[in-house]
């Protein structure tokens, strides 16, 4: 399994590097043969796409990690989802899984401030938890399956199955 | 016929088991040719689509349900907005339907409170309906003619005709 | 001249069937060769795109209407919206055109309460004034050109053109 | 030089017979080789497109003005973003310039008020200003690189450069 | 390495003048091989996708500057956000890397006016450092993969990563 690993300078937190240490934590755990992965950084969010193309058409992996920070303001949002639209096309040419690990700067408003240590957990969270969503996704879809409609969440606690009676 | 099922670890409810129950239900009637189902998971509705393609790929499905739960904030309904106009792409890709069948958080709330049990109703409803909708598309498309117009509805009660005079 | 007809089982009135007896109150009329015309319905306005494709590549049609109802929540004009882009994609793939006759429920609010009447009036307008257009834009283009800015619209009266002394 | 002219029955001003005096105007001049136009109508912005493509594919004209009038709602808002993006697929198919001449009617609200008046100059002066930005990009585009950045404005008065000392 | 340069008449500054001195300064710097840089201009940033693909598909760039400036007003914003969109699907037909250098005019008022002075500086520092982007994403990616991360801005100051403890 290769995995591509592609984040922004934009970013405020090295999300690639945490993407990284957790598949060297379970290519230590020896479960799955080893993942392989590659890495590349592009300034910000909309130049993602293309970077995931590139890598895909290059370096041939079998599923890539898309990570990005959204900045506060409705300009970041509009980039955000001009971004993400394009990360689709890119899944759709290649039909492979880009696993978009996007944080938003408005999740950590605490009473209109930005709470930075706050985002830092949240983005940590949702990275590491997308790292297994990848692998999964590779080695064990069947995983996934179990866990339809469990209310998983990346970057917060999960919110659980509803239970009628 | 054979259906792909297509649903989500983030949903809080388990979308592809009551579509797949449903499709048992209507292969115990005999009414119809056996229908043949696969079933995939994947993290969040942005997957569901790159998934739908793989499954037209390589399963042949003649149609898909794409099954999805839109969380309550901005950030889910710009989510969702991106899954669905991949889930277009993909289904002018390949001339197939993709039944989409996504279940908006908003429209459960009662007194602007989130009420669990008249979202899973809405689910299973809309859920099992659209099942149908997918049988019909493939196998008796004439008995959609019969109801064009009629207001149906899937999740909530249909609003029937509007007859003037 | 071949025309396809798409409507849905959303919809509250039997935008197709208008359609169809526009059509054939023209072919009795004789002054064009008979106009030929399959029809479609599927369950909502997002599964119009994939139809509107599957009749131009099996019914080799010339000319499209693809007739649909939004509905009054925002929810529905983010549908709409998704809708009419895949649309346009249908009409670039094939280079011919698709007339969207779409009726949004909010244009027939009056003191912010749904008309039906009004609505029904509006929509069997729409829908003939557009079989008209499907008609010229085969037969004979010349016509839209004389109405070229002619400030024309289908649904309502027209608003006519602009004269600056 | 070969140009396409395509503009709508829903304006409510001849677009199509301003760009083409303004052309004809032109070619009196004798300055560059005669340009040669094609004109259609469709009904509305959402036709525009494809008959542009049609204007390509058909005709093979290396530029197009696409001429739209979009109406004062928000639903004719969201039309017109739809157009404007199929006609960026459009352009991006062919490789050639396609010019977008839209007049908003929330251009010309004067208290609240459509004034006619004013936007029937917007229109014209718009329109007329876009022919010679066509001219320019096939017959002389080191015209354009010369005025980069010179604020020019069409419909409108330019704004001019910014000076800073 | 060939840069393409790509803005516009709209712009109130003259921002591939910027682009290219910047190049030139590099250039005299005798670090890198010589970048080799094309210039077009076009009337405004809706144009701006096209032309990109024209760069690559007639100049054959390594990479292109697409330089636009969005207007103060909604549909200014609505066009941005089209010529991203349509930028995106450049990058990803020919999979290579735009940078897009969009100044909003809404990112400069002060007490609700448009600061020129502001706006200017934060246009140039924005040119300038996307020209460094584009000579780092051809000659050293590696330089970006250090910088991941750590919150680096184009117009304004850098950020900063977030360190926690």
């Amino acid at each position: 399994m290769k995995i591509g690993i592609v984040d922004t300078t934009f970013a405020r937190i090295n999300m690639g590097k945490i993407a990284i240490e957790e598949i060297e934590k379970i290519n230590k755990q020896k479960i799955y043969p080893p993942i392989v992965w590659v890495r590349r950084t592009v300034p910000g969010i909309k130049d993602l796409a293309v970077e995931c193309q590139i890598l895909f058409e290059k370096e041939n992996c079998d599923i890539i990690l898309a990570l990005g920070m959204v900045g506060p303001n409705p300009i970041d949002e509009m980039c955000a989802n001009q971004a993400s639209n394009a990360i689709q096309l890119v899944k759709l040419k290649h039909s492979k899984h880009i696993i978009e690990v996007f944080v938003h700067c408005t999740e950590s408003l605490k009473n209109g401030k930005f709470d930075e240590k706050d985002f830092y957990k949240l983005t940590e969270n949702r990275t590491k938890k997308h790292v297994y969503n990848a692998v999964n996704l590779i080695y064990q879809p069947d995983k996934l399956v179990e866990n339809a409609g469990k209310g998983l969440r990346q970057g917060r606690e999960d919110e659980g199955e509803i239970k009628i009676r």
